[in-house]
């Protein structure tokens, strides 16, 4: 930390921040020049900068460190690669999740499966608790969504991931689905990211709508800090003024997080633009930009989807966004899933 | 629902939106102008807006009513008041909720209850369980702490509110308290709200950092459609690019929510602000702006306190503040409690 | 400035930091500790921190002064009082300006002025040239609309203040007007602010829509530092995602301006609020926030107003917010113009 | 427009605001439901929405058609391509514009054409009059910088932008250059737009960092409503809460501008990002999500640069961006220009 004098501190004002903060069980070293005087703070002690910032005489309080630690790269420099058997998150390859929003029925998700397989997904996405703003709204199937996706997700040969809302619905979803997703709404809920961290499957959490990417990186933390490793950051859009598009998709913080933190960062352009036909052109940016992979829904009837069916793709849509995508990333010299050859086996 | 058709719609699509309407039983009314039709849509169904936006020849889509029902001003016209015993929360006087961010010890808070009832406070605000955005922060003293908060409620005549973070709390924080506070961060953590719908104590529904003004009150629906009718809403400051405060505090947000709902707003300078010097001007800037109460951070020595310390006012600060808001109430026709004569009973 | 490096920093990245600032002409002072190694830097040269941002090995640049200078409490420490013969602008009285947006007619201007005048205001307000963000809006009347204004501020014991929107209105505006207001879509036109440093009178300088308080300093900085001392700081709402008001007015930069600058600040609650029912509460908040005036827009005929109909007051109201701010004052050690006895004279 | 009333409006409040609609010279279709009664308005006059918001019983007032007409794609539906002799913008091939923030010599201006043109640049950037915040800071170095760009452009075979700050400048600087450059700073001078309507030459128009797309477009319609039709849009950042990038390059702008006009768009991610390490992520994703062109800013010496040098790319930076880019353009089915085989001296 360092704790910046005004230019007309007094030498009492110096000394009484200088008496608090090794009252706080910090190191100060005092550098004094002829404008102003300048304490770096050091030591084991802990101090809520703004506490020292509210002392006479004091022109500013300055961090120099993270708040984060196990987050960062000065914890870990290599990128971490969060493994599910045989798909790797944060590698050479670009790793595609897809699906519906929602799981409505069987054939819903079956058929969305199917298509997502064939054009190169490797992971299956699908709520089956949705957090919706309106109590009135459709709430999702609760355990009958996560046996409909499980099974399409184990027919097709893909992963699950699924949100999960609450402490009290961890060891139910754990039963079925391979990742654990948290929602922008509750990348706060503190209680529920404690209990993540002492699960052993990998958590994708998504920014929040208002978040930092340092209050991100703080809500991995309490993931990491609590034994589990295996987190992935997803940027889902941030909140603006501009009102032509839902949010804004900040495709700026996927190179920034890359190089504040280890942990690998997927982009969802389906919440980050909220419209169908700007999907395609945010997904083509987030890879281009270095994403380690993608979140997206597909729906085979979107016009009659439960929830988030004006920004579902087609799955011809999305077919034709995987070849795009496939000639992107040699330029990122990153690689992506083939195509299919056959569909449903 | 009207939906604006494009200068250039053909007579087919006009068709289409309004079969897909009438399959999704609403009735439409059709009217044609020089430069583009109009289509007036009512009826019980449901529709999503975004779902006939993405449908071609279509221009805008545009909602004609709040997605809130009992929250707003059209399903009750008259003010809420939330009593709790002889305090009222939204009639004609201002209602100042006072005490430290967080229980630490039995003599912090009965120091602070004594210093705040003196000072005309009606109800003691103090933390248990607090959200911190890093996990090595202090998290609260959980039950030790509510037993400290009743026991200096109770011997200074004082009601109590508390945060609750997560549903696993109701029950405990419900013995303790009389006003379950529901933190920024919470504010569409829709389990907890919903399970706050069925309890019979008011709740104080903060707004998140980026919740639009329609959003809060979408999270007040969620209480009040499970049946607890006694919400009382509370502005705590919104984030924006300014960095020169830590929030800024939406003011505005006070009159535009006292005309769009009927349930009492309170503004929280202390987090609006950030900083206690600011706390002062922020606090009488609300209550002139027509705020039915404050929530403010106290403390008897903020430089030693484990959260918060920097925007906590000192009890003197805060006795000076309450003079203040005795000169301003008549000028928007309310009144404050005044000052007790003699501190201890 | 303070160089933070890397906790991975090697020697070399350390000196050729160093050598590099001492190169631009300053002095480093380092000072190591066990993590990491942090450089003081001070000197008469001039560092733009974003180039060592990018060297080697640097963790974090941080200025510890601020870019500005005369607009700062560390060039001046006593509050700028701002004089137009006996209206005094940052003194013990809060001072009002009103009248109408935009200069229409004779008789609309002399209503106007006539109404403020008779509530207690001390400035005239009013338009000739309008910053209209659309080519088919009305653009204001120009020098006649200024002739208008001159002789009902003159007949009815007001000063004028009106918009300069290029430097080459400067001179015609300055033949009729006490004060040049600056809008918030011109704070950054650096033309502009430079040529006004050069005139005698006093500018009102707006904050631009995303202006942070240190910009705003900044193009104060602009005019200070061409000679004109006589700066006045107006507040009038930022952008936000809040889209239930036009505007987020940002009443806690009045007393956080206050703290780091010398000069006046007043409200604009009519822009800031954008909503004719808005602006009394957002005008009372602004004063007891502890603003040193208001600027407000009253037309007689809103409705048939040809700008901004919308957000001006009618007189009668504008009559009863001036009596509710006489309350409010005192609260905060500061008075204000009281109603004159008679009207037209 | 539309014009909804409240479900508890009267037959009076109804008849008024039609009555206030017809005076105003519109046409009102009423269409009365069981809730609510709704007012389709058409016609030529012009009505100011928040006027009529303000009547009793309004509930809301929707505009139904976008202010701006010439430049968007109900006037227009072809894209529009601007053409400098034989390179167009808004065609088949993505254009980059590529060199210095300011010249500051004749030597560096010729290094950065050179190494921009070799790379596959057809426009030569940089600045003569430079809008800094700081009255303190390098302001360009006028005509002299001029001539430097010119012979530099001429020389490599290149095009010319620069930017103009003021109406003043606009005549010599259109002896210099092929296109104007209108700042951010300066999206809403309307003094300077509408000047640039009258000029024959391409103007580039920056997006204002809190403009909204629709304010955005409302300027260009200045400068083609004064007859130049040969406007091109600029993304460049706009200002949210993140501070991990100076700006948030706002990508989605760039789908939703081309969804609704015909005018080309391009992107900074120089201003964009802020920072040289991420212009080359930013680059690839604008031209991924459909960008006709790209603006960035090329140094062969940064560090000493007079301005923004800690976001200008080494020429070495660039040719590989330009190389990724050669491998991204065929996903979009465009193209881009070559590397030059020799350095043309």
């Amino acid at each position: 930390m360092v704790v910046v004098m005004g230019e007309r501190a007094t030498e009492e004002q110096i000394d009484a921040v200088t008496a608090r903060l090794v009252d706080l069980g910090m190191d100060v070293h005092r550098s004094s020049g002829v404008t102003r005087t300048v304490l770096g703070v050091v030591g084991t002690g802990s101090v809520e900068p703004a506490l020292i910032q509210m002392m006479d005489g004091v022109h500013e309080v300055m961090r120099i460190s993270e708040p984060y630690k196990l987050a960062g790269r000065t914890f870990r420099q290599e990128d971490t690669v969060v493994k599910i058997d045989d798909v790797c998150i944060g590698g050479d390859e670009v790793v595609v999740m897809a699906g519906p929003c929602s799981a409505e029925s069987k054939e819903q998700v079956d058929a969305a499966a199917s298509a997502v397989k064939q054009a190169g997904a490797k992971i299956l996405r699908g709520g089956a608790f949705k957090p919706r703003s309106s109590p009135y709204s459709f709430q999702g199937h609760g355990e009958d969504g996560l046996k409909m996706l499980r099974n399409a997700a184990t027919k097709y040969g893909l992963k699950l991931i699924s949100e999960v809302m609450d402490v009290s619905q961890i060891e139910l979803i754990g039963k079925y689905c391979d990742i654990y997703q948290v929602g922008a709404r509750n990348m706060q809920n503190f209680t529920l990211l404690r209990e993540l961290g002492l699960v052993q499957k990998p958590v994708l959490l998504k920014r929040g709508l208002s978040a930092t990417i340092e209050e991100w990186l703080m809500s991995a933390e309490y993931i990491l800090s609590g034994g589990n490793s295996n987190v992935i950051l997803c940027e889902r859009g941030i909140r603006t003024f501009e009102t032509a598009t839902r949010n804004t998709f900040d495709i700026s913080a996927i190179p920034a997080v890359r190089k504040l933190s280890h942990l690998p960062v997927v982009g969802d352009p389906s919440h980050g633009a909220g419209r169908r036909d700007m999907v395609a052109p945010m997904a083509r940016a987030a890879v281009a930009a270095g994403a380690d992979g993608l979140l997206i829904e597909v729906h085979c009837d979107p016009d009659h989807a439960l929830s988030d069916g004006a920004q579902s793709m087609f799955p011809e849509q999305f077919e034709r966004l995987m070849s795009e995508l496939r000639i992107i990333v040699p330029a990122i010299g990153r690689d992506i899933c083939l195509e299919s050859k056959t569909s449903n086996n």
